[in-house]
């Protein structure tokens, strides 16, 4: 019997009602012929009152006590889930990921999957069973309790899905699909029918938060369709899918916009070998994520040198930018805060030319103005005013004609 | 270095305070060079909340997920004692009674304790941790959680103790001790500085609920002496311990009552084998406690038979009663239900004369009729009538004499 697996996010579980609404797509499903695996998040604001609980004893809790803690809220999720679906009638099995040997690295509250012991889940599903799964936990080769991180239910479902050889994935939550940009910024933005693996994951890690990047990439590893769609409403979501060739005609799928950056620039550095290395093993070292660097050489000696942070970054890399100064002879470092990312999607990119050119020329038209540009092979960045930000990507979305479904723009 | 158990109950941790002065104790005991097991219940109302969320989705929740609902409770618990030990400087860890292999029977919500992994918790000591343990809760072979029903974590700190060879086991709760009576009913009942377990045995199955026990037969069965002691203050609380001699000197230890009791007579059974085995087949089909039978024969033919029950076993017993008349000839059915028993409890009463003689002259004296007697080889019991009973157990702890310490009693 083929096998679906289902993630319903802690909106989706919040209460007793919720839970018995998410039970209702389980049982259809049942009822379509497949066997279903239920990957659950913890109850709505549940996660966030065992954090305060913690806060309240301890300002810095060992990790791995918080993941013993925090994991608490999923497995009251699926017990109760499973009993909601005996309410009515369905014999169902709660696992925690202990239980089905989640086994994840020890990296506690940001584990990664190792493997998973798909025969657990087999046997009961064999048995005419619902099999529902704690998302978002595992454990590691000692049994310690570990948690995947923020979104980690999702991840949990597409490697379950990968596992168990389920035919597709489904993520319901408390949007409808994806969208070809943030329908608060850009009102006429419309939903994608699907969206490849790589077009995902550049709008996953650009702030289009609706799935999270280890998910979409367990996904595109093991070819499993992603179905994202609303727990509320009935009807069609988007499928994360591998690449198909009519994506390509499509040249440009989505426009995301990327606030809270800060621009760090070092303005002469000695260009000399090993330099760029020193100043980036100082951030390492500050725990501070980089992106979009960009060098360019201003003389035969010196180059400029400049990357994008998050703002709550912004005082650990000031930080070590003064060991940085220290480390490697440079003349000035500039700061920017005010700083947001602008960028449009697209795997047609590939084949098809002036997609730079009528980007830069849809945000001169607007009169923004542009601080540095980055681009990727399926994505262009432009680091804009942060004041400007949301008129540029309004700017940029009508002139890729985002508000309207991928077939019916012009060429 | 000597291990101590300590066992805190759930109003001990209900709140971040409570933990912090929990953890006190703990300090203290590393500090006078213990190494330290925490057993831990959930905190205050939990489970209780916990129960009310399940039966909002199922009146009749199947037991293993109410196990694996219920058992996250204590998981909280612990991490949260972990992480305020290390906000004060101590290294401590936290396990579920997963991960001390803290194996049980499969009978969900009245689970029974098989074996326990003391090497997991040793190699924690080893290292100078404190280790933290959830009590009420373990898993049966198949990696299912079990629980170990009311009063689960009194279990699971006496197993403890046995397991990893414990000099102590610490019972903190929210009374100084165990007392030679209630002292809500007879006002000068006095702590008593010790008990040994066949006593306290007689007192716990009696309503003097302070302790389960189950946990009193571990700590019999593994001579472990049990300190049962008050959370908020610091005094010697009651030890509960094997036999010695000294304890013969005293002739009654304490006296209890035990409400809420029916009493079921059958009148003029036919006095043949296997009449009165049938009877209690149909009661225990019924899932119905029964307890001091009485058989008294009233003719060479007939006997009658009674026996008590709770009152909450009463719509279950009648029912059966219906069938237990169809299957054995008897003249009559009477159920008693305002019914209550008061009882007297001492391993001295094995070598002294005259109890019997002294409780009853104590009940005439204050004009309580004694419905049926019934004695074991460290007690005597009277059901007397439920209105009588606090004026019975008044009379009973006065005559003898339990508002003084044993030492200070006229012989």
């Amino acid at each position: 019997m083929a096998i679906i697996v289902q993630k319903f996010g802690g909106t989706s579980v919040a209460d007793a009602e919720k839970i018995r609404q998410a039970t209702k797509r389980v049982i259809r499903a049942v009822k379509d012929g497949f066997s279903v695996v239920v990957v659950a998040s913890a109850r709505g604001k549940q996660t966030d009152q065992l954090v305060k609980d913690a806060l309240e004893l301890n300002p810095n809790p060992p990790k791995r006590e918080m993941d013993q803690l925090l994991s608490t809220g999923e497995q009251q999720s699926v017990s109760l889930f499973a009993m909601a679906l005996d309410a009515s009638g369905y014999d169902a099995i709660s696992f925690t990921g202990s239980q089905i040997r989640m086994m994840t690295d020890s990296v506690h509250t940001k584990a990664r999957i190792v493997s998973v012991d798909a025969g657990r889940i087999h046997r009961q599903l064999d048995q005419g069973k619902i099999v529902i799964v704690a998302g978002f936990q595992g454990i590691d080769e000692h049994d310690n309790i570990t948690t995947l991180g923020r979104g980690g239910s999702d991840t949990t479902a597409v490697a379950l899905a990968a596992s168990v050889g389920a035919e597709q994935c489904e993520i319901y939550t408390d949007v409808d699909g994806i969208y070809t940009s943030d329908p608060r910024i850009f009102k006429n933005a419309v939903k994608l029918n699907q969206i490849s693996y790589d077009e995902m994951l550049e709008m996953a890690s650009l702030g289009a938060g609706v799935m999270h990047p280890r998910a979409i990439e367990f996904g595109k590893k093991y070819d499993i369709t992603i179905h994202v769609r609303s727990s509320s409403e009935d009807k069609e979501g988007t499928l994360i899918t591998h690449e198909v060739p009519q994506m390509e005609g499509v040249v440009v799928s989505g426009a995301t916009i990327q606030r809270d950056m800060a621009k760090i620039s070092l303005v002469g550095v000695d260009n000399i070998p090993g330099n760029a290395a020193k100043v980036f093993a100082h951030l390492a070292k500050a725990k501070v994520v980089v992106n979009d660097i960009v060098q360019t050489e201003i003389s035969p000696e010196k180059a400029n040198l400049s990357f994008m942070i998050e703002i709550s970054d912004l005082a650990a890399a000031r930080e070590a930018m003064d060991k940085i100064k220290k480390d490697v002879n440079c003349q000035n470092v500039f700061v920017r805060e005010d700083i947001a990312e602008v960028s449009v999607i697209g795997v047609g990119m590939r084949s098809h030319y002036g997609v730079a050119e009528k980007m830069f020329g849809a945000l001169a038209e607007a009169k923004v103005n542009i601080d540095s540009i980055t681009t990727s092979e399926i994505r262009i960045s432009c680091a804009v005013d942060e004041d400007q930000a949301e008129k540029a990507l309004e700017a940029v979305c009508s002139a890729f004609q985002l508000d309207k479904p991928a077939d019916l723009r012009n060429a």
